[in-house]
């Protein structure tokens, strides 16, 4: 594909949109959660051609792209993120909200708290084994906000 | 909302626009440092709508969305990346620019080195606790310099 | 730069663009891989200015940004991956597909699936010693796949 033949075809035809949308995602267990139906079902027909961003306005959990078939994987995951950031180290200063609200704030920022996801003829273009994993890294998590943004064409 | 009249409101009134600015941060300390105040100080006027892309353009620090508020969390978040990636270990190999140079390459990756944040109603769309971290992974870091490109209409 | 002035520029001028592709990477053993070249010599003729999103459609490989001068840094992040997320634990339950499966899910969410990186002048913005780095966490990985996603004008 010649960059030059798109500009032409855009500039005549098509011209990049925004669309915006806060969803809710709602209560889940501490855990790595397959949520891409659920996130899917909430959100308006996709343009051809774009990007997906998801943002999840919180500090205690987080986002990732990850298989989507096999539950033992997300079983794994907790047990590795949890290996990671042990609970309950006499070293940590931030203890007032609970054994688990420390290290969920540092698997925020290992997982990050965002995806930008291509979409590709109207839909998401994930790989065959791909899916997204909501983190929930609160033993008791709330509902939890999600802003999407959608630029595309 | 509905798509098809998005699409309709784009076409005869707004297209999505791109605009980007080099932007430097003050050198820092070693640690996690809250610098929601520092980026938006420098950043134009935002869109109404879109997504702000924040990039820094170095191997040894990182970027990262997490608690505004208790400072406690700043000083875990060093404790738990250096447990996470120790210094010293006499099995790493690149050693020349001192110990606390190639840990800073590996926590790089892990908090990563850009950020992709939603534009609502002209305000990047943060939860109520969350802000942004500029990570200094050195011992003695520099000024820094973050590429911000806006994506908004 | 003003905002409202950049504003009249676009309306006038120019609209933002969308421009995707997939490309494939070459298989490449287990470790850290410098891509940058093999990745841009797959690219179209950048915009003048936007952003370029990189997605990965696997879910055991990830993409970052790091150093790109010494490949020791290479050999030591994967040392690093490896000590942060050791094989055959026998806490892991997914474990069918060989000893390297597992941890090369974990690691995929640790460094990420996808880079969003700026564009400016017609060219990635990396800056001096940044290079795009290809992870393949499996010990023989395939040709794999990324979408690449170009907003820009």
């Amino acid at each position: 594909m010649e960059y030059g033949e798109a500009v032409s075809e855009h500039k005549t035809k098509h011209h990049s949109m925004i669309l915006q949308q806060e969803i809710t995602l709602k209560p889940k267990p501490r855990g790595f959660h397959l949520v891409t139906a659920e996130i899917l079902g909430q959100l308006p027909k996709l343009p051809q051609t774009g990007l997906v961003n998801i943002f999840t306005k919180h500090t205690s959990c987080g986002l990732s792209i990850n298989e989507n078939y096999d539950p033992d994987v997300r079983t794994d995951m907790e047990t590795i993120f949890n290996r990671l950031v042990p609970e309950g180290r006499p070293e940590y200063v931030h203890t007032l909200e609970g054994d688990d609200d420390m290290p969920a704030h540092a698997k925020s920022t290992l997982s990050g708290v965002s995806l930008t996801i291509p979409i590709t003829n109207g839909r998401l273009n994930l790989g065959t084994w791909q899916g997204i994993y909501f983190c929930e890294y609160r033993n008791y998590g709330d509902a939890r906000k999600l802003v999407v943004t959608i630029v595309g064409e």
